[in-house]
């Protein structure tokens, strides 16, 4: 009954299976010059609908979240984002290291997504020439640090705001496939016809070993890209074993298929604790990420039990919460034992 | 009627006699190798009455902070300030690039002072390790971006939480001499008696041509600042012109009698607008700023009567209001037309 | 035929059964806080014979050369190098970037070898204090780039150099096995007894996906690599994987008996090529590349029979150069095949 | 009798003078919206007759120099110059440091000056794609490191190099105004019509207090020169100080004639040192410096004399050398009395 995250876990069968293939081929060329490579990215514009897309696999999201942003923000440059964005927070300052210094600066909002009408203030603020950073871009997580997702609608209002202020958008996509089976439309839906430029789609956490890919929907912006991956010892020499997870991953849309199974486990999860008294669900689930506040009896209760998890800030005085992940290869005998647990302890 | 900032003004008579007295001498060891380099060495240690201080003359207040900022805080740091922090908002991102990539944190207060609580809470917040921005320091600017001063209590107290979190504290001196003024204790007392690390002495502002000071005043934080200037192109070779200007500005205490003059002109400006209806100050006037709310007819025939000012943010709704600077250098007379303009605008 | 590189290989089936055996396991903590890694760990010090050595996974030569330097050389730095160091010449200014500017010097001297004399003179001649770079560390590719090995009294006399000068010693062993098979000494007698810093641990050339090994055999220098590995998004979060890798690297010398392979095969490419009238080997064979000089004839009659590989700066007026690179998988009978090719050209 | 260097000097009175006239004006825009830095950009324009330059102010040539080189290089680029080059040597990697991780590559050449061949070998050499470091400019130094002058024919074939290798031409003219003196040419013909493409044109060295010059013939390669200069807190806010001095430098040909002195007091030191039996001079004098290898008696007995110079690496085995510079405000006698000096060591 781990629910720490989903990058507990390993890689899908499928996954493992196309990197044994990919290594019966006794030679390839390196450094990405290879075939698995190269039909990787047809199946990237495939799958967005887009054919002029340009994808570029990493083996993590901290690198793909990092080289993106400095390919369309400069060293003076600020990027505005959620305050508990991951970029923000989680990757050591690496925006700041691969973008030369630019700046982030949070911008809050409820339930992970920033305010729009306070980024367009706060973009709109500078003005004084060379001495204030330079609004560039704006990143959003997908989904959210707090589970939820940003709808098509939503995106293309953020776009707006983006393009009146010559702003570009960044997309961490780590978990963008669970959003995406969330709202159940299509890639490029929720992507570039929303107004995304850049999007970082994640694989690692949703059945992958290893591999990130960055998409440029416009290429321009990527003129500099291969280099920065390069220079930040990004560049696999042994390219085609993340390219090959990534074809298997959108492979017979093995992606959204993992996606929906966690999506629903964390459904089933949430519903399940969220139904009991003095437990409260801190946000829609909208993903495969609960939020939850937990009276500490049945908090106490799981831990006998042997579940795993980590604390989160509650959002209301006294209240003690807790995220919950669930995975593509969540149990759900597992879920369901731990609701039961729950259960349990709030009846004694 | 030029009130657009201190820093239109030119040099004060005495430091640029100190700059023609020191070219009478034909040649000096350059880079700081210099005899009035090394005298101004010691009178920083007596006026701030620490022997072990070591203090180091650049040319402009962003490169002091920069430098300041990149000794005290790893790349990977996390430097918390207020979101109007010159450091944060006007300089380019300056404190980012001699940081390496270094994280500037916005932490919100009223009245250009960061609230300590909340201070508390963001740098205790982290704790995941690696992943995290490391909390290294705080940077508060002396006399407040809203013109109020930090008295030695307070920083006292935020000084306090910085060490519970092994942070080192940074004060953007700009105005260093304003608020030492307005609070009328002793230089020791302001800087390192109440917690201070580094105290960056701005000069430039009150009469010096290009003139400032880093000083740190535990010589260990200061290892690598020289190493830094130079490789920041900050070393000048003929630095006994910038060292000259600071020895004048101690000398005979011009920096303080400069600056209780332009504390002076702002009370009057300030008392003689408040006193107006309909205006409003933003801020207690502890320095040579103000911040007031105007009239639209009042703010009309002070631009007629030729007064120069900047807008600033009003903090209520339909709110217009003003910075005004005064100076070393700011004449009476022009203040008290202000007034008058003002108040013959308000009688019609 | 593929003679191109030792980097155009799959991986050694052992370490593949090692990656599949890894992903039996459902859940692991991320970021290296796996049970695999803390093996990892105990087995590097064992094979090493050093039990305070930190050993760090990272997927790129690139990242472990450029996060090792960054630890021990100082952003004003100056690294020591050859004119052909991989670190120099092939890593798109990975070492500056991660480094924050510091200085690659190069230190001409045979067979891809630096001239120990030649960076004496060049790490003694600064001395005017901030304004030159800081001679700080040497960093030597064992196998070099032209397929020699550093002998371990060549690299003890380095060493002394170094330390006379108080730089460190870094060593790119991207082909450390391939080395350390060719001299039959033991891993410790070619590194930190030899007075070796830091051993960056090739893996990927032989037999691994993408697996290379940082090693810090004085943990105070490797302070910072972990905070700096999280920022160049080098943190993996399912570390296990990688690190699974280099134990079955590992395991029962396997990288041992890759290098020796890969060795042999070169000792009877190069000794074969070498044997025919007009073929001229560049330098000594003391690893698994070989740099010959061909003539025409025969370099035409190769590339017909189908054989790949890389054309080389010749050493001599009119000479027409090429290197050939062997693998842990090279084919003895593709190897004969191209001796017969070149012998039967030759004879024509 | 101090030839230590052309730093050591002061300030030439006509350019104290402009200090002391623009302090008269009490208000101006800051940060170089001032009349004065106006009046500047159109003098260096007529000066260089080119309409469409830019020029930039700043305060120390090593400023100039990194500034400069960072908006004509990427950080993934290559940077030639001469091994003795100050950019390379003794700016503690500030060209790295703005450059983001650029890299100087040192190109061997007598006298001071890179050999034209080597160049295009070692610049042409690169062409694996994203691996090598991009060759992107060439940097020279005006006069050399050695006191020597490029010719405008010298030039002009260095920059078709340059050209051919889509590489841009960077002059580090800290003492342009010695070689413009020495070739007797006009401005744009040692620099821009000999194809320069970024001239840092020094002052400090030759009458000025602190001002260089960052003048780029493209206005389209300086886009960034202000968001940088900004960055680095090169930007003062009483910027008219530094143009005052810039515009009196350039007034009346002061700069030229401030020049003629010095290579005049060159000359005649150098002519009277070489005329001795056991003097030999290292190279030709063609600006305002001289290498000079002298007897040790000679040696002691200038030294006895109270004469100040540097010593300087020998060519020859056993030879000692030494560097001895002249400046604006050499004083003749001093220069008669060293030669009578060293005559007299010599005769006895």
């Amino acid at each position: 009954m781990d629910f720490r995250s989903d990058n507990i876990t390993g890689a899908h069968p499928r996954i493992m299976e196309a990197l044994v293939r990919a290594n019966r081929q006794r030679a390839a060329t390196p450094y990405g010059g290879d075939e698995i490579t190269e039909r990787l990215q047809a199946r990237v514009r495939a799958v967005f609908e887009h054919d002029r897309l340009v994808a570029f696999p990493v083996v993590t999201g901290t690198a793909a979240n990092a080289l993106s942003l400095a390919c369309i923000a400069p060293p003076w440059g600020a990027v505005f984002c959620h305050p508990q964005a991951h970029v923000l927070v989680d990757e050591a300052n690496a925006p700041e290291f691969y973008g030369a210094g630019l700046k982030l600066v949070a911008i809050p909002g409820p339930a992970g997504k920033l305010d729009i009408a306070t980024l367009g203030k706060m973009a709109g603020a500078g003005g004084r020439g060379v001495h204030n950073p330079e609004p560039s871009a704006v990143s959003i997580s997908q989904a959210s640090e707090c589970g939820t997702t940003w709808q098509p609608d939503e995106i293309r209002a953020l776009a707006e705001t983006c393009r009146s202020q010559t702003m570009r958008l960044h997309m961490d996509g780590t978990r963008f496939a669970n959003s995406l089976a969330f709202v159940g439309c299509s890639p490029p839906e929720l992507s570039w016809k929303a107004g995304v430029d850049v999007l970082c789609l994640g694989a690692s956490k949703n059945g992958a070993l290893a591999a990130e890919l960055a998409i440029f929907f416009d290429p321009a912006m990527a003129g500099e890209f291969e280099r920065r991956r390069k220079r930040g010892g990004h560049l696999l020499s042994k390219m085609r074993f993340v390219s090959t997870q990534l074809e298997a991953y959108l492979d017979d849309d093995l992606w959204l298929a993992n996606a929906r199974h966690a999506n629903g486990m964390a459904q089933r999860l949430g519903g399940g604790l969220a139904a009991l008294p003095g437990c409260r669900l801190l946000y829609p689930i909208e993903a495969n990420e609960i939020f939850v506040a937990l009276p500490d009896a049945i908090d106490a209760a799981l831990k006998r039990a042997g579940a795993k998890y980590h604390p989160w800030p509650g959002e209301r005085p006294g209240e003690h919460a807790y995220r919950f992940v669930t995975a593509f290869d969540t149990d759900q005998t597992e879920v369901d034992s731990l609701v039961v647990a729950a259960r349990t302890a709030r009846a004694a």
